[in-house]
């Protein structure tokens, strides 16, 4: 069924029925002009981001599932990196009157998905119609007792990274060239054992919970437009330099295999390919690491940014990444 | 300048320059992962909504500046609606790399003027690449003391509405017909005195502010999808029905001088035309109602819902108007 016979009221009906939230906070849920929550904690935190099709997704890469489950990540990512709890959903999304209720219905199984996972609970959002690609955005809500911003990074400070880095970035270029107009490359990557991990990592992406980081994090940010353009927010914000060591950069044995079989630089995909939602944070030098599994990659310094190169050669790091409207 | 030679960062520093918060509730405003908030209040209210280009707006009637300041009035009246008081804006803007800085500038420049008369501020947002149109949604957060929900509704309950209806759908209806293919329309319309105002309405509403009628309000809604379907709501909320009498509908001169010149039936664009943005309530029959400025159309009633027309007819009430994805 097309979204044009099932009308807007419907598909808002269905919604607001899916995802009725049991939250005792929330005095009013999804359905009315604005929603009402009264919160516990003091502080809130709010987020939000969009995707938009051609942009930021490929329908011929991604399903509506994984779409879904990744618009939720995106956001919630957000308020992990500020060492939040998240607890609110709001979504937009613009559809096309010819997409079908097949791909809505498992947008939102996606969606659906990522809310228990998170344990969060939509609470509103905009359904309209688009007239040629699709969007979303989501908007989530979250409560803190102290957030890390990205400010308070401190000389001396050890800066650590989560997880493995430009394993997101990977994924998408293999997708990029298993497009069905280059045969070859589909063949040869479907023997390559390690695309599927990286691919699913571009397209459903977990955001990293930082409850263990909180309490020895300066500051704090997670990876979304790549190491070296997110590092150098966390030096601008604290006013601070950075030093980090490639070879000490947390890179996946599948990213490895497959930046070999693309011919691809791998530690320049993993300092500035987007996307991997992993927490790049700074912990004083004597901070108790023994919970938290993350890699130290460098530390803070005064003033200079320097990248130290797997030969031990220094150069000056650049906010080098994905960044919209490039030249 | 093109927004590819700008650059996403050069914007995003110019928005955030630009809209530093001075609000003692804000902990971190823009430029962060998430904005930290501290409400004073209890209740918080959340609204998001999104306007496409081509679906919600067209570049070739609006200017950069009303689009900006029509962004924030639909998300403020949501607030308003919920009987709140509109504190922090998030946005999320798409835009082609081929639009100009110049549009940007004066988008926001629409924004800020918006964000003085609502007394709002800035607290965060994202700024992405679009393929093809151009897209924004917006996310408002307010507080109450006591929302009022479209639950509320008693029976014998007097049904109000703020302004005029239709006014904003005539003026839509107006634009279209004065493209520059039907040159006759364009100078007929240019005659019509009444077509400005009209047309303003639609182009860049002011939401109602609603702490007067807060303290009578059994519920309440903002008309955005027009007044059948909006009170519709309000019945199915309220599990109520309704009775409204046509030729109690507050029309203005300029829509009915105008309704005249297209042919068109001001009483089917004012009960069914969308994004009037005026505020739909009820109160009980006793209540104060000296110092609100509103016009009674009806009361509400145990089930049935029903429209008398001018000739004292009755007919069904149906939730007729515009809807997303409609057949």
């Amino acid at each position: 069924m097309r979204l044009n016979q099932a009308g807007e009221l419907t598909l808002l009906k269905k919604l607001k029925d899916s995802f009725r939230s049991s939250e005792s906070s929330v005095i009013v849920g999804i359905g009315d002009d604005a929603a009402v929550i009264a919160p516990q904690k003091q502080q809130l935190l709010v987020t939000t981001d969009m995707m938009n099709e051609g942009v930021h997704f490929d329908l011929s890469f991604t399903s509506a599932f994984q779409l879904g489950f990744k618009l939720v990540s995106v956001n919630v990512s957000d308020i992990f990196a500020m060492a939040g709890t998240p607890k609110y959903l709001f979504l937009n999304i613009s559809m096309n009157d010819t997409d079908t209720t097949k791909f809505f219905d498992e947008l939102y199984e996606g969606i659906a998905c990522a809310m228990k996972v998170y344990g969060i609970s939509l609470l509103g959002g905009d359904l309209t119609g688009a007239l040629n690609d699709m969007l979303l955005s989501a908007t989530v809500i979250g409560t803190t007792e102290k957030a890390v911003t990205r400010k308070g990074a401190l000389v001396g400070d050890r800066i650590y990274v989560t997880g493995t880095l430009g394993d997101s970035a990977c994924g998408l270029e293999l997708l990029k060239r298993m497009m069905p107009e280059d045969k070859e490359a589909v063949r040869a990557s479907r023997d390559l054992s390690s695309a599927q991990p990286l691919i699913c990592r571009h397209l459903m992406p977990l955001a990293r919970e930082a409850s263990k980081i909180a309490p020895v994090a300066n500051a704090m940010i997670d990876i979304s437009d790549g190491l070296f353009i997110d590092l150098s927010r966390i030096c601008d914000e604290s006013g601070k330099g950075a030093k980090i060591y490639l070879d000490k950069l947390p890179l996946s044995e599948d990213l490895k295999k497959a930046c070999g079989f693309l011919k691809l630089d791998a530690l320049r995909i993993a300092t500035t390919g987007g996307e991997d939602y992993e927490l790049l944070f700074t912990a004083p030098a004597n901070a108790d690491m023994a919970a938290i599994s993350a890699t130290c990659i460098g530390e803070i310094t005064e003033e200079a940014r320097i990248v130290v190169d797997t030969s031990g050669r220094e150069t000056e790091l650049k906010a080098e990444g994905y960044q919209h409207f490039g030249a």
